[in-house]
């Protein structure tokens, strides 16, 4: 697909500084752009590869326009502007819909005509299949399961019994949506199971990478709200809720119960402990562990930045030491 | 499915104060059950809920029977009566035993007459598959596999060759059992395989969660004893074994070699190092790194709770400035 | 299958030191072989196992020659020569070649004859599978992937589209490669998709272990170089490469753009932040947070060890009052 300049910066808004009709037909970064190739400069640490780049037009914010040797399309906001084009010039390729023989769908189950079912996957009784929906191979929709129109599962995906998925999500390989929380009573040192009668309800536009897990609720749902977007490998307990907009990083997780607000991150391997409440507009950074709740937007964190581990462990032998150390400064202070 | 409250007393053992002849056909939280729901007081975070609720009957202990304002239902242990009640109330369904005509099941495999075998799961060779053993779609079961009575994998579950599995066992979907264990022996900077021959041995009553990795092991076998319960996103590594009635949280992982005691407890991503022996009833908090062995029974932490961003660094910066600070009181106690 | 000692050890290059025409069968450990089983000595740990052990010949190193009791087998170095006796007596099984009925191949896809495509596989439009190549059942291989020669996945692996993997690969169940990046542009609150045009390229002798995720690149390719080794549940982001030889353990992770050396050892949950660029030969230690590039090769560190819990709260609240240690010190430093 090719366009030119000047479509594509209608499409963007973009104000074009050079040749509008010069032709697009893909993108690459700053360094590697040759001629028909679109690239953006959105992070400042980039910024003297522009005046060598030989892409013919660069995605600037208005103060890069003068320094771009190439065509310039100026505006607010490189990276999101990119984030457009490439939808725009990648437009994505959907199957046509249809039902492929080896797959195999209960007759109870209702499959929209224009939604797609791979070979391999398997769809269960009374499950809804809306409109554009893309359902690659090997994935298992369990009963009762909806999938809400333009929902596309990526390949190997597990939906266990009563999942709701609302529009246009996203959900990567691998990933198992409803599995059973983690609930036992203790009886005499055994663990008595505690049956999961919840489910996954999952708002529209959320995307979910590959290999999580988002457990089924205990009573209640477990939900998942509208325009969450997570990485791979993460961990969601039962009933937790996660706020619209929030996302989370590669091996994060939030044990049961927990509220976790709108507009937050959590970043790579942070854990928020159970039956916490994470209020709108707080960030997790790496590694950081929660065990209270958060009640005020802002910035936390307990992860520790790796050193020379000569120099580590001397200082875990001096954290193990602090009593002494303040022993040794209150002796100090008596005697004075 | 609809009991009377005295029907459901007489399963639990539990006394009844108020109408033991109110229906019950399902449970709910004491905030949103309403009639002919059951629900219980087990955690007095949510006492002040008893006053108000509309539940048909609430479990409860003894010390608040009396301030229950509809039929109590007077047990020892309110959590783990529910937890029966749960399972009295929603009985699992199981499948009719049979092969889905989707399934493939090689000809030496044995396959007991009652057992399901779900669309699109393959059953290698020598596999022995017991009475009751559920296997839901797209799992696959390889040679020689042994999985006794009662046994149930959800979607998508994969065993290794040799894997045993016990009676009335649970995996959830996309968990690996039997995976190679990672054993590489260095020859001039290049990793050489080492080939691993053990199995994976899974005793009874042993519940898997979502997207775990056990990994088999390298001459002698890994195992997970009797009653063991595991979270999601849960790495097992070669030639652990995991001691019965053991309880493991999301995202925490043990190392190769180590062996874990009965009844312990680790919390979520806490990591167990290699090598070690943790003795019977040891909790490990929650992110915690035990690199020694335990042979006390106790709780045992290393993680650290987040706060807010700006303080951290203060502290992360006056970690790092221990020595110096050390320095200085000890030349104060020299001029004192 | 049975060799002598004599035959091993030609293949081995290994001195023998009694009987070398005893029959070998198998392996064991020093506590656990009997006769026809071979076992090693590599790790000082077991070294009073020597003296009692009944195995038939023990891999040993010329110090400890002397105090073998039975045929000595002596080479530079034991666990290495293990590796290579163990692939010599349980020679890998591999499959024959051809496409079970059950699979499904895309008629443009192109399977080598000598191939294995097991049952309930996908192989999607333009896919080449090289000579050799086993594929276990349930794997989804994706459009134009290609895999060369030798290379074998385990059951229920996802490759995406245009995903490369070199030969000799081994990649085991549930392992996830090609995922989108996380890459999202923020407008006004809400997260928009950036297209993840990039591919994953594999080298040559790479294995990745099992519920990995490998995430595809924002524009140019995730790069894993030839020889890497990789355990369980790592996440690797868009962009990363990871250098010839490098090893990481479960539960680890790399973020997005971040470049690691050659021969270096990640361990257990150790987390590398983004956009970072790490040296050859760095061995990161477990649970350890990197957040700054290393250009000095060494030992990194920040996990801290768990400790009696009591003990391990005490130290955190004497973390939290460091600054007012630190003030103290200095009003002690004033007055004299």
């Amino acid at each position: 697909m090719a366009v030119t300049v000047a479509e594509l910066a209608a499409q963007l808004g973009a104000r074009v500084e050079g040749d509008a009709e010069s032709l697009l037909q893909g993108v690459a970064t700053l360094s590697q752009a040759g001629p028909g190739q679109l690239s953006f400069l959105a992070n400042k640490k980039y910024q003297h590869q522009l005046a060598t780049t030989t892409a013919t037009a660069v995605l600037v914010s208005e103060s890069e326009a003068a320094d771009c040797p190439v065509t310039a399309m100026v505006v607010d906001d490189p990276y999101l502007s990119y984030a457009k084009a490439v939808a725009y010039l990648y437009p994505e390729q959907r199957e046509p819909g249809g039902i492929h023989p080896r797959a195999f769908v209960d007759e109870s189950a209702s499959v929209d005509p224009s939604a797609w079912i791979a070979a391999n996957v398997v769809v269960e009784a009374g499950a809804q299949i809306g409109c554009g929906v893309q359902i690659a191979a090997g994935c298992v929709v369990g009963r009762n399961v909806t999938i809400a129109a333009d929902s596309r599962l990526h390949a190997n995906v597990t939906l266990y019994a009563d999942v709701q998925l609302g529009q246009r999500c996203l959900v990567h390989s691998g990933t198992v949506i409803g599995s059973d929380g983690f609930g036992f009573a203790n009886e005499k040192g055994k663990w008595i199971k505690i049956q999961q009668l919840g489910r996954v309800i999952v708002g529209d536009d959320v995307e979910i990478g590959a290999n999580c897990a988002i457990d089924s609720g205990a009573i209640d749902d477990t939900v998942i709200e509208e325009g969450v977007k997570m990485d791979n490998l993460i961990q969601i307990a039962h009933n937790v809720r996660v706020g619209a907009h929030t996302i989370m990083a590669g091996h994060s997780g939030i044990a049961g119960s927990s509220v976790v607000g709108k507009y937050c991150a959590i970043a790579g391997a942070a854990g928020i402990g159970g039956h916490l409440e994470i209020c709108d507009n707080v960030t997790i950074t790496a590694m950081s562990m929660v065990i209270k709740s958060i009640s005020k937007p802002g910035v936390y964190s307990s992860g520790i930045p790796a050193e020379e581990n000569r120099e580590w462990n001397k200082r875990v032998a001096r954290i193990s030491r602090l009593d002494k150390l303040n022993d040794r400064v209150r002796q100090l202070e008596k005697k004075l």
